[in-house]
């Protein structure tokens, strides 16, 4: 059985705690908090909760730490860390940033003696992967990234940011003409607007002016002023009802051409549906912890991305069973 | 530039010329043919055309040879052969012998100290990939696929093989009404005929009994009695202005549950369509070519299939570039 820690008790923690409880090769020992652990109550019976400071004094008892923090102050500081003490896998997502998180996390991996594995998830993720595959097979080609029907976090604070706002969700919407015509292979060039639409569902403060509140949303620089965005007025108990659910989702598409005269067109189309976006991160996380796993017996350690793993990595199969049964 | 050999030069031979043609990082030193070398003409003018007899004294000039054999008769033997002089890549194909196809070329490779990579192709391949990752993911759930729109070369044969046809071709259609259902995650059951169509276009000799013709198709046991089956008599110039492509294509979809008490649902859908089967198939051998040469490299000698390959041994790109580009 292969232990694991989770550290940071949030969507993504208790999503992994799920993930590894059904996975047949995993056992959870604990979940690592910031909180008094005698607060914290969680859902396995079999685990159990620690401060922070308790991992260090426990790398004896852990084969991979699951680290479950936020990209913007979190990760930076915890991957490099607790890859001082443990095999490591987080889920860092600021495109920027990630060669230096890359290169910070490898120095404290390699120093140590273990494997970590960054930036997992579906985007960056499983999403990055279906490119590299793409690209690699059919190099003569375009790809286009559609993201949703789901919510955006980050769209979704830009909304609560409005004056006379008192809450609000927004979600992402790829248009379907427009992966129509990606898909029959016309290779379009598509503006953001062209791309996506924006629905936004906002809960004003008693007596705001609504007119100002949709017109502050869609003129919003970045966010809204470059896509078509409709504003939608709703009560605090329709917003609870209806959208408390965190759902998302998306396509990779490729398309190409072979033959020695490009007479050849294929499109290659990889989508994701998911009724919860933190549980999907959660299950991909923990499957690329048995990763970590194994790479770390095998003595390859540093860090790692989902591009230097391989796939039987990930599976709790032997390479026997995943050739007779998967091949 | 990684030097290539291309061991058959039949449909896909000559894709696998036209996608190294295409690679940045790859040059074809030639074709080798059972027949005689000076009557084939290849579309590369740099390339030369050899016997394979010659292969053997041409170990230093080949880092990978792609074979390019079928997988009935040519590949079980080809392959272990070549393996004993190269680094090799294949498109084995027959499920049920691919333990013992992989203890064959295992041995040869090892033995040579060479990187031998089978079975690579969409399906055993892509297809399969995505079977692994997917199950990977959501250990909870259940898998599909189905292919098409595509033809059938096993039925387009078996319809060529009945009393009175003079040629034909059998088209495999996934019924759209069943993908809908599965994309739901109303998981259900499905038979052969629920899940496949089979149209097929037939060209009767002059003066055979056309009502005798149908009912032997579409009665005939494992290919067409389990299936819905169109036949449509046709010109042989009508056959051959409108089918004479090859086109296929399918569908990878599972669907699975997260959650404590399996509260969310998930849908991860790959799909290819495809102008030319053999010529994305030599698409996806070429860009695996790269990861044998990349495996040699390093001394990982032996045989492996795509799910021992690191995603980034396939891309001609750098791991810097891939993080920054990729991820």
């Amino acid at each position: 059985m292969i232990r694991i820690g989770i550290a940071g008790y949030g969507n993504l923690g208790r999503g992994v705690e799920c993930a590894v409880n059904k996975a047949p090769d995993m056992e959870l020992v604990g979940v690592f908090t910031r909180r008094n652990p005698a607060d914290l109550k969680i859902a396995d019976p079999n685990a159990k909760v620690f401060s922070f400071d308790d991992a260090k004094n426990m790398t004896d008892k852990i084969d991979v730490m699951i680290i479950c923090g936020g990209s913007a102050t979190d990760l930076p500081k915890m991957t490099p860390e607790m890859a001082k003490y443990f095999n490591v896998i987080d889920s860092f997502d600021t495109h920027a940033n990630i060669p230096q998180h890359f290169a910070n996390v490898d120095k404290s991996a390699k120093e140590s003696k273990h494997t970590a594995i960054i930036s997992i998830g579906w985007d960056p993720g499983m999403f990055s992967l279906n490119r590299l595959y793409a690209n690699s097979i059919l190099p003569n080609g375009k790809d286009y990234t559609f993201w949703g029907k789901g919510v955006s976090q980050g769209h979704s604070d830009a909304i609560r940011r409005v004056e006379g706002v008192l809450d609000g969700k927004q979600y992402t919407i790829p248009i379907e003409s427009a992966l129509e015509r990606v898909r029959s292979g016309e290779n379009p060039e598509l503006t953001a607007r062209e791309k996506h639409l924006r629905e936004c569902f906002v809960v004003p403060k008693e007596g705001a002016d609504l007119a100002a509140i949709e017109k502050a949303i869609k003129t919003m620089p970045n966010y809204f002023a470059d896509y078509d965005t409709t504003v939608h007025f709703i009560t605090e108990e329709e917003l609870k009802r209806d959208h408390s659910g965190i759902p998302h989702g998306g396509f990779v598409i490729r398309t190409g051409k072979t033959g020695w005269n490009d007479e050849c067109s294929h499109t290659i189309e990889y989508s994701l549906k998911l009724d919860s976006n933190p549980q999907f991160t959660s299950s991909i996380l923990t499957a690329y912890a048995r990763a970590a796993y194994k790479l770390s017996q095998k003595g390859d350690f540093g860090c790692k991305t989902i591009f230097d793993i391989a796939p039987a990595d990930i599976s709790p199969m032997s390479a026997e069973e995943i050739r007779a049964h998967m091949l």
